[in-house]
C-alpha cells in the first residue's frame, strides 16, 4: 500500500459543482448543497464537496470561459476565490463543511496564471519569477487561464507547492486537477504533462496533508495506467459525461479497458453521476436519462467500483434520484475488496461480476441493446461454487429459477443485478 | 479458471524455427533441434517444438515470402506441409516429438489461401466453397498466402472448424496464430480480425483438444486486453524482437503497460529469445546482444514471467546461452503464482518485484541507460517486511549491505536479481 | 503542343454507360445508347462512346463487382469482352460505332488480372510469365480484378504494350484508365502509380493510333498537375459525381484550384454529366438534380471547359435535358481559346469568367447558397472595355442594365450566362 | 491586372534582415546594407530594404524568441520599432532609405500583441478594447508576441487598419506577413487564416499606398492558388530556406507544383537567397552551398522567375557572390514576359525552359543527382523553330552543337542556361 492510496481506500463519494453550476457557482449554493449533502447523503458515504473550475473568475456566470478574463490571485501568482462569489474565503468554508462532518475539494488546472506571467510575479520562496519558469506553445486548448510549466526549471515545482502549502493551510481535502490527464498540445502525445502530475503528487506530499488526487479531462489511455497509479487516486476514463444514453452506453468499452486497474487507492473515474436536476444556468434541468437507464448507470458504476460524485443539485434532489443513491446493497459493492470483471460483452449485452464484501458472488446483467431481449448466463461463468438462491440486489426479492442460468428478459438499456448464494 | 487456460497454466516454454530458419524450416532441422531439447533443455521445462511460418510453400528459402507462390492444400483448401520440405507429414512429425516427451506447434496465418479462392475448393463439411465465404480488401499486407474470411459467412467457422479438426488429427499442441493480432488494412482499427480470434478459440474448443493459442504479430493494445485473455493464452506485446538493444529496451515500456495481465492461462508475449546463433540462412550469426543485455532480456523475461520460446538453433547451443537459459533460480520466477509489478522507472532504470514460489520477495533492477549507474531501493519500496538477507539470484551468493535499501553500482544494460528474506 | 494533346483538342465530348448501367452494360444497350448520340447528340459535338468497367465479367449485373470474379482474358493475360455480353467482339463493335461517325472508348484498370498470376500466363512479346511481373501490396483497394505491376520489371511495360496492341487493332479512340490517378494502398502518397501512367502514356505512343487518355478516379492533386499534363487528356478532379446538389456545389472548390490547368489535350475532369434517366440497373431513375441545378451543372462545366460525357440513358432522352445538353451558345463556351478565370468566390456565390470564340468576355454568375440572393459585379471585374450590351447566352435574350455592373437576382442553386459586348 | 499587381510587375528585388541578423537586426545595420546596395546593386535591380521580425522586442539578440518578452506599442497596441535598436523609428529610417533611390519593408505578425490584450487597450478609431477582438487558441505555434483576431468582430478589421494607417504614414513599401500563410493551430487546416489575408489586403487597399504584400511561411498549397493569386504579391512556396542542398534540392518539387501561377503581380516565393556571409550571430559564417550549387540556384530562381531577396550580409559581399546576383543575362530571365515551363523531370534531371525578353527560347538544364551525368534535350522539346545557334547565358560563349539537341556533361548539382537562336 503506497501512502498516497490511503487517501482513498474505497471509491470516493461526493458532489461536485461542475453539471449544476458549470464555472459559476458560489459559496452560497456550495454551502447549501453540503447542508443537503449531510442531512440525506453522508449516512451512505458521500462525503466531499468540490468546487469545480473557475472559482477566481469573478465575472464566470455559466459553463462558458471568458478568454482572457482577469483572476484574482495574490502576488504569488496563486489564484484566490473571487471575492464577489466566495466571500467568506475558502478556509472558512473548508471549515464549515468540516464541522458538517464533510470533506471539501477543489478544482485546479495545470500551470500557472497568464496574468501572472505577464505581471512577471515572483515564485514564493524562490529568486525566480513567474516568466522563467513557463514553457510556450504548451497550454491548454480549451481555457485560457494558464500557461504551462516548464518541468526542468526548478522554479515549476516550487510554484506547484506554494500552492499547496496554501491549498493545506485552506484545509482542502480534495484536489480535481484538470487539463492533465489528457492534454491536446502535443497531437502526438496525449500524455504529455506526465511531469506535472509528478509534481503535483510530490507537492501534495510535502504538505502532509491527506488529499484525494483525482486526474481530468479523459479519456485516460490504459498505457497510462502504471503511472497513474503510482501518482494519482482517481483519472477519468472518459471525455465529460452527460445525461445521454450513448454516452452511459459508451462507459462499457471504458470500464472492459480499466477493470484491471481498480484496487485501493486506485479509482479508474467514469465522471459524474449526470442525475437528478442538472444546469441550473438553464434554471435547472431534468436529467435526461430514463429511469432504467439511470439504474443501469448506478448499477455499472457500482460493480465497477467507480467514484460516485454527484452531478445534480441536491436541494432539487427527487425522491427517485435519491433511492437511486442511496440503495445500501448496490452501494455495498463498491466496498468490495476484489476489481470486477468483465464476463461477457456482445453488441447487444454485457455482463459483469464481482463478490460482495461477505464473499457472495454477484453479477449484473446489462441491456445495452435498443430492443428487449433476454440475457442468460451460466452459473458456472460466475462461481465454480453451487448455486442454491438468487436475490434482486436492487429489490431484495428472491429471484425462482429452474436451470444452472441466470435469465431475465430485460428491456432496452436496463439491466439486473443479482447476488448467488449456496 | 476458464478451460483456455489449462492449456497454459505457466509460461510455455520452447524453441521455435523463425529467428533460425525464417520461412524455411524443414523436417531435418526441426528435428534436430527437438533432439537437442529434450537432451538438454526439457529438464528445465522447455517443452514446445514450433514449426514457424510458410511449412506449406515448397520453394520457401529465407525469410523471404515468394509473392503467389503455390502452396501445397488438400481439396478442401486446408494447407498441408510442403512434401519436399515434410517428408514424414505433420502427424508422424508430432509423434516423434511427443516420443521425445516433447510437444508440437505449428504457425498458421488467419484466412483461407488465395489459391483455394481462385480454384474455388469447397469448404469440408457444408455446401459452400471458397468464394463464396471471403471478404475482399481484409487480406494480410506482408504475406500473399491468405484472402480474409468474412465472419458474417457460416462457411468462415467452417472452414476453421475443418483445419483444426486436421491439426487435432495431426497432434498439434500449439498454434501460432499470425496475422490476427495487429492487423493492417484498416487504418483505424489494428485489432479488427476481433472475429477471427473468436473463430479460432471456438474452433480449437471444438476438437476438445489442449492447444495453447498464440497470437501474433504484435503490438497488442492494452485496451483489447479483456478480449485477449478471454480466447488466447499468448499475444505479442511486441513487433518482432531481435537481438538489437533498442528492441530489448523498448520491452521495459511494454511490460510496463501489460503487467496487470499476467495470469495463469494468460501471458502478454515478449517474443522469442534471440539468444545463441540465429539467421542460419546466412549461415548462423551469433546474438548481437551482449552478456549483460542477454542477462537484462533474460531477468525482465522471467521476472515477468513472459513465454520463454528459445529462437536460437539448439544444434549450436554454446555454454554461455545454455547457462542462462538454465538457470533455476531465475526461471523459477515464472512459476511464481503473482504478477510481477513494476516498482520504479526513469529515463535511466527500473526495478520490479514479484514474490518467488516461496512468498519471499525478489527485486529486479535494469541499468537501462548508456552509462554505468548506482541504483538504490529502498527495501519499503519492496516488502512491508524487515529484511535480514539479500541473495543474488544468479549466483545464490549472500550480498552484505549496510543500509535499508538494496543498491548496486550497475553496468550499462546489465541488470541484478535479488531475493529479500526476512 | 505535344503530341498527345492533339488527342483532345476540345474539351472531349460524348457517353459513358457508368451512370446508367454501372459495371453491367452490353453491346446491344452500347449501340442503341450509340444510335442516339449519332442521331440527336453528334450534330453537336458528343462523339465518344464509352464502355465502363468490368466488360470481362460474364455475370457482372449492377454497380455492385463480385470479388475475385472469373474474368474472359486470352492466354497472354489480356482481357476481353464478355462472350455473352459482348458477343460481337470489341472489334467489330468500334467498327459500328466508327460507321456510325462516332468513337470508341474503353475502360481498364491498373495491373495486370490475379487470374493470370494465378495461372502464371506468359507475357507477350518476353520470356516473362505474369508471377514476376507484379508487386504485391499495391493493388485496387475497391475491385478485386487487378493485381499491381513492377514497374522495375521490364515486362510489366510489355504487358501494357501488348494490351494497348489490342486496343489498337480493336480501333479503340479512348482510354478510361481507372485506379490509377488516385489510388489507395499506399496511406502517405495517392498518386502512387505514376509509374503506370508513364507505361500507359509510352504504351498509347507506340501504337500510333491516336487515343484520349482520361484517368480515374479523383480527386487528383494539384501537385500532380505538371505530371498530369504531360501524360494524360483527361484527370478526374472530384471523386465520382452523381446527381446530389452538394456533389455539384462541391466542383466550385475543384474547379477553383485547377482552373490553371486547362489548355488543349489537357481537360481537368469534373466525371461524367449525371442528368436525364439514370441507374438502369434499378429500373431508370430521372436525375435527382433541379432543373435550376442542371442548368447550373452544364454552365459551369461549359465555361471551366470541361470534358462533357453524358451520363443518362440515352434511349430515354427527355426534351428538357436534352436542351440543356444542346444549347450551341453555351457548349460554344468549350471551344474559348482561353481558359476560364474565377472572378468572385464567396460562401454565397461563384463569379466566373472567360472569353468566347470571338473574344468576347462571358460572364457566368452562380447563387451557390440555398436563398435567393442578388449578385452583382462590376464589369470592370470583367473587362477592361466599355460594355454597350449584355446577352442571356442561354435564351439569347437581350439583357437591359443601367449600372456598370452585372446585377441579378437568382434563385438557389441557379445561375446566369451573359456575354458582354462593347 | 489587378490593382494590388501593380506593386510588382516583374519579381521583386532585395535585401532582407533574416539571414544575416535573425530577430535582432537594427538601425545601424539596416542602413550599412542598404548603401551596399545602393552602391552596388541597385544598378541591377536590387531595390527593397526589409527588416525581419521583432523590431519591437528591445531585448532580441539572435534568432531565437524570447517567450513573452515585453514588447514596444503604443496604446493602440500597435507595435512601434524599440527605441533602443532603431532609435530613429522608422518613419525617418524609410526617408533614409527612399533618399537612397530604395524601398523600405518591414515584418509583421498575424494578430495583435498579447500584451495589448492582457493591457485591454482601445482599437483605434472604435469603441472596443482588444480582448474584445481576440480568438482564443489560434494564435502562433512557434512565436508567442501575438493573438489571433475574430475575423468575425468588426474591430479585426479596424485594428489591421490601425496598423497599415501608422505604416503607410511611416512610408513603408514591403509588408513581409507572417504566421498567416502556413498556420499550424488548426491540424487539419493549414490556411485557416484566409480571413487575416484578405483583411490585411484590404487595409493596404485602404491607404491608397503601393506596397508590396509578402506571405510567410510556407509551404502554400497550390490548392490556395487562386486565393493567394487574389489577394497577396508574393507567398512561400517552402518552408524556410537555407545553405543546405537538400532544401534547395527540394525547390524542383515546388517550382513543378507551383510554375502554373507565376505573372505579373504574382510571385510564387522560394524564399531569401542563402548566399555570400549569413548567420551575424555566429559571427558571420559563409554560405555552406558549393560554387555549382549557387549557380543552380540562381539559374532555378531567375528562369522560374522567383523574387530575389539576398539573405547575406552586404556589407561583406565578396566577388563571386557578386558576380552571380549579378549577372545581367541572367537576371533578365526574371523580366520575361511568359511563365517558365518544366520540360523534364526525373530522379537525376531537371529541365525547365521560357522565352526570353526577345522571345528567344532559353533552357535550363539541371543535374540534382550527385554524381557527374550526361543530360540531352532535343531542341523539338524546347522550341518548334529551327535552332542555329547555342549561347550559353552565364559566360555569353557559343556553344557548339552536333545533333538537333542539346547536351551537357553536367557536374552533380550544377546546371547549364542556355539561349537558343533561330
Amino acid at each position: 500500500m503506497f501512502k498516497k492510496d490511503l487517501a482513498a481506500l474505497t471509491p470516493p463519494m461526493g458532489w461536485n459543482s461542475w453539471d449544476s453550476y458549470g464555472a459559476s457557482v458560489n459559496e452560497k449554493q456550495l454551502l447549501e448543497n453540503a447542508k443537503v449533502m449531510r442531512d440525506q447523503l453522508l449516512p451512505f458515504g458521500y462525503e466531499y464537496v468540490v468546487c469545480d473550475i473557475q472559482w477566481s473568475e469573478p465575472t464566470a456566470d455559466s459553463t462558458e470561459y471568458h478568454p482572457f478574463a482577469r483572476l484574482t490571485m495574490d502576488t504569488y501568482g496563486r489564484l484566490l476565490p473571487a471575492y464577489n462569489r466566495f466571500p467568506s474565503g475558502f478556509q472558512e468554508i473548508a471549515e464549515t463543511i468540516h464541522n458538517m462532518g464533510l470533506k471539501f475539494g477543489i478544482h485546479i488546472m495545470r500551470g500557472i496564471p497568464r496574468q501572472a506571467v505577464y505581471s512577471d510575479f515572483p515564485i514564493k520562496g524562490t529568486r525566480y519569477t513567474a516568466r522563467e519558469i513557463v514553457l510556450p506553445f504548451r497550454e491548454c486548448r480549451w481555457n485560457t487561464d494558464m500557461y504551462a510549466l516548464n518541468p526542468a526549471h526548478p522554479g515549476a515545482q516550487a510554484y506547484y507547492d506554494s500552492i499547496f502549502e496554501l491549498y493545506s493551510e485552506w484545509g482542502v481535502d480534495y484536489i480535481k486537477a484538470d487539463d492533465i490527464l489528457r492534454t491536446d498540445y502535443d497531437p502526438n502525445n496525449s500524455y504529455a504533462a506526465r511531469a506535472d502530475i509528478e509534481m503535483i503528487r510530490s507537492a501534495i506530499d510535502k504538505t502532509g496533508r491527506e488529499m484525494v488526487l483525482s486526474l481530468s479531462p479523459g479519456p485516460a489511455k490504459t498505457d497510462s495506467a502504471w503511472h497513474l497509479s503510482k501518482h494519482a487516486n482517481m483519472w477519468r476514463i472518459t471525455d465529460d459525461l452527460w445525461d445521454e444514453w450513448p454516452l452511459v452506453h459508451n462507459m462499457f468499452d471504458r470500464m472492459e479497458a480499466w477493470q484491471a486497474y481498480v484496487k485501493p487507492g486506485c479509482w479508474p473515474d467514469a465522471d459524474m453521476l449526470p442525475l437528478g436536476t442538472l444546469r441550473m444556468w438553464k434554471g435547472g434541468i431534468p436529467s435526461n436519462l430514463s429511469k432504467d437507464e439511470q439504474i443501469t448507470l448506478m448499477s455499472l458504476w457500482c460493480i465497477f467500483r467507480a467514484p460516485l460524485m454527484m452531478g445534480g443539485e441536491l436541494t432539487r434532489l427527487d425522491a427517485f434520484t435519491k433511492s437511486i443513491l442511496t440503495n445500501r446493497e448496490i452501494l455495498s459493492l463498491t466496498k468490495s475488496e476484489h476489481a470486477a470483471r468483465q464476463v461477457e460483452r456482445t453488441d447487444a449485452y454485457a455482463v459483469w461480476t464481482n463478490l460482495d464484501t461477505e464473499g457472495n458472488p454477484v453479477a449484473a446483467l446489462f441491456n445495452t441493446s435498443d430492443r428487449l431481449i433476454r440475457i442468460s448466463v451460466p452459473f458456472a461463468d460466475i462461481t465454480e461454487s453451487p448455486v442454491l438462491s438468487l436475490t434482486d440486489l436492487w429489490t431484495g426479492d428472491d429471484i425462482p429459477f429452474a436451470e444452472n442460468a441466470i435469465s431475465f428478459e430485460i428491456r432496452p438499456h436496463a439491466s439486473r443485478v443479482v447476488r448467488l448464494k449456496g
